[in-house]
């Protein structure tokens, strides 16, 4: 079959590159009301383009808030079906004057497509949108495929859990197929096994009823900031560990096997530090770097503030201080436990002095995908297949609400199949998506259809 | 003397306010290049008002900042000489929707007079020129005296070291004497024997060399929020006491007889929370609340800043995180000593995967006037006379630079004979001015000089 798929991918890749760059001109913010027209028209374009590509039907459905397109093509019912979920919407831009080109007028420059949404997500879902088209027009369809490519991923899909909970039935798939996250690199295959979940609250230490002179009231006042760094400070202890009653509680145990697994993954620390700029690795003691972003929970402060924080010199002693502060969480912490014991835990640990306003922010679940089920091992052959090299399997250290959203509404797994490079630039500037990784999407996910079809 | 005195008080006892209000209607705000001419303006009707009032002599002079007022009655060469210092400059007035009357137009309200400068200090300076009128048209001066009123103190006084350097001559005297302070209350009137020290600094933690996504690095690299956190924790201990090394080496240690006399003022509990709106009274263990303001030096936080300070969530690990820290000193500290301590302290503490950035805000040193000075007696004096009831010792926590400058440059002691109060509202929306105090103060002061002529 690989001859077949490579010719008609040979003969159509100019076609291949425009037609995705054609998406990347449509500005479809989804956070500004301004560019709502401009979803609208995203939404018909992508719906277009899974028809010319060869789905037996596709539709722009609403969902209370930005459009989701739904698109088919079943072959034969008795055959498994893998939904392929992606999203349409883009982050917005600015800093403008930040980028080299327009972000949306695709530029090719050394083999990058330079654009907003090229890597996240509109490059990577049309591969899935070319590799149908090469299975259709080959001949060579191994399972039913459906499409879900939604229009609010970067604004927390607030619609997609009633939307998919509404149209279960035509949803229904034995797995689902995600092209959203990254390739350790071109030479290392990888595949995501899941991702973190998220608990994020913020605590407002108060202390005094108004702003107060340092000089009057210092040493007599407790100072709310004094009061939160030590509430912060008691969190970790000298290992780095957490030290919140019960944090630990719920976290799965990895084996042996799957640590060793997990460490086989190519690390140069050197660059590492390079790429983000630090001095030293820092993290829980016991675990290596990955181990510490993709298996162990976190406390992490996003944010904190309080008193003067202008240019030069103020003695105020501040009323209050205030921090964000969040968790990301492994199988099988829940969101909604971690969130009550860290509200419950700031509000406990506050000195009688101070007035404590904790709440939360929002949550999402962990979740992971094993390794040994058929969905996992079809994108790894898959990958074999076209980069002559075993993916090796890694912890995603982020969240994707969604996924546990989707896995409790269909009852089935999820498999995270990305060609994106950390270098992307995803939510930031000169955003771009390799026109290599691309094409080489659309090569690898039919062998993904044709072995979960077997 | 008293009841002519009185007498030539009552007859005028309405032009003293209302030219006292017409100073308060210039806007002379020394912080804002804006109100330039409004300085020059007021520097002007001080000068007026000191020639009005029974001066021989007075001159608007150049500082290389806002000018200084001068001016002086000298009745024999061979009579002691007292010094009055006040500032003619005001704090800006924002916000100023908070205000419920304009700031420069003073509104009597209650039997106050409210305006910005009312009682800092335009309002409170007045009272030793009417007091000067007071003695000059009633032949009854027991002094001479001079005026130094200055344009900048609401601004730190950048120029008026240099210029009490470079007029030593013209402000040779032996004693200065201050009203920009405040009473504990009229039932209970207290002088000032002091003013504490500062040394303030900004400490800035870097820990990578962007702003990091928090779920893909989260628990691998160190968090700046954090690392600030613990070190801002380590500071104080169990007591709130300093643990800083040598931070308290040279303190002087205060006898147990002036301990006594400090907290021989009365101190209501409730009325001091309820007055700030704390839940409870906080501070190093072993010192009452006026030891803690007074005789003990203090580190306090006065802001702190880092990572995503806005609306909802952010899941950002920010690569640095800031804070202001100040500490209020006590005699014999050195801002200069202490200063470089904490400098040394915060670099040293921060562990080795962060960089330090640490630097010096501004300081001022301690300054103490001891209560059997002849100064301080004639000013204790004149407070039982017109209070009957001997003014209590107290150490004001706050700091005024220009003391030890005044100090170092003339070689005579500082008398704080406030008349003030506590609730006047300094530097916030609608600042006042008891009308009482100000009759009371005018009332006070020719008993100063009539005990410091003896």
């Amino acid at each position: 079959m690989s001859e077949v798929w490579k010719k008609y991918q040979e003969e159509n890749k100019e076609r291949f590159l425009n037609e995705m760059m054609d998406l990347l001109r449509i500005p479809s913010i989804s956070a500004k009301s301004e560019n709502k027209a401009d979803m609208k028209q995203c939404a018909e374009a992508v719906k277009a383009a899974l028809l010319a590509s060869g789905c037996d039907k596709a539709e722009v459905m609403e969902t209370g808030g930005h459009p989701a397109v739904y698109g088919e093509k079943i072959i034969d019912p008795s055959k498994p079906t893998v939904l392929v979920y992606g999203h349409y919407d883009v982050q917005p831009v600015e800093p403008l004057e930040l980028w080299n080109t327009p972000p949306f007028e695709p530029t090719i420059k050394d083999g990058k497509v330079f654009a907003r949404g090229s890597a996240d997500d509109k490059g990577q879902f049309y591969m899935h949108v070319k590799a149908l088209e090469t299975m259709v027009n080959t001949d060579t369809m191994a399972t039913n495929i459906k499409f879900i490519i939604e229009g609010e991923e970067e604004v927390g899909s607030p619609n997609l859990g009633a939307f998919v909970a509404a149209h279960k039935d035509l949803l229904k798939a034995d797995v689902i197929l995600i092209s959203d996250s990254s390739l350790l690199s071109m030479e290392n295959p990888s595949l995501d096994t899941g991702v973190r979940g998220l608990s994020y609250i913020e605590v407002e230490v108060t202390a005094a009823a108004r702003d107060l002179h340092s000089g009057t009231y210092g040493g007599a006042v407790a100072n709310p900031i004094v009061i939160l760094s030590k509430m912060i400070a008691s969190c970790h202890d000298e290992n780095n560990h957490i030290t919140i009653p019960g944090f630990y509680d719920d976290v799965l145990e990895v084996s042996a096997e799957e640590r060793e697994l997990i460490n086989k993954a190519p690390f140069n620390e050197q660059e590492y530090k390079d790429e983000i700029g630090i001095k030293e690795l820092y993290g829980e003691k016991g675990f290596t770097t990955y181990e510490r972003t993709g298996i162990r929970p976190t406390l992490e402060l996003n944010g904190i503030w309080g008193g003067y924080t202008g240019e030069g010199a103020k003695t105020v002693l501040p009323a209050k201080a205030t921090a964000k502060i969040s968790a990301r969480l492994v199988p099988n912490q829940t969101s909604e436990k971690i969130t009550k014991l860290l509200l419950e835990h700031f509000r406990k640990i506050a000195p009688s002095c101070v007035e404590v306003n904790a709440f939360e922010h929002h949550g999402g679940e962990p979740y992971g995908t094993p390794i040994d089920s058929k969905g996992y091992q079809s994108a790894s052959r898959a990958l074999e297949t076209t980069f002559g090299k075993t993916p090796i399997p890694v912890k995603g250290g982020g969240s994707i609400p969604i996924c546990s959203v989707l896995e409790k509404e269909l009852g089935i797994k999820i498999i995270f199949m990305g060609f994106g490079l950390d270098n992307d630039g995803l939510h930031s500037p000169n955003e771009k998506y390799n026109i290599e990784n691309y094409y080489k999407g659309i090569e690898t996910i039919p062998y993904f259809h044709k072995y979960f079809g077997e």
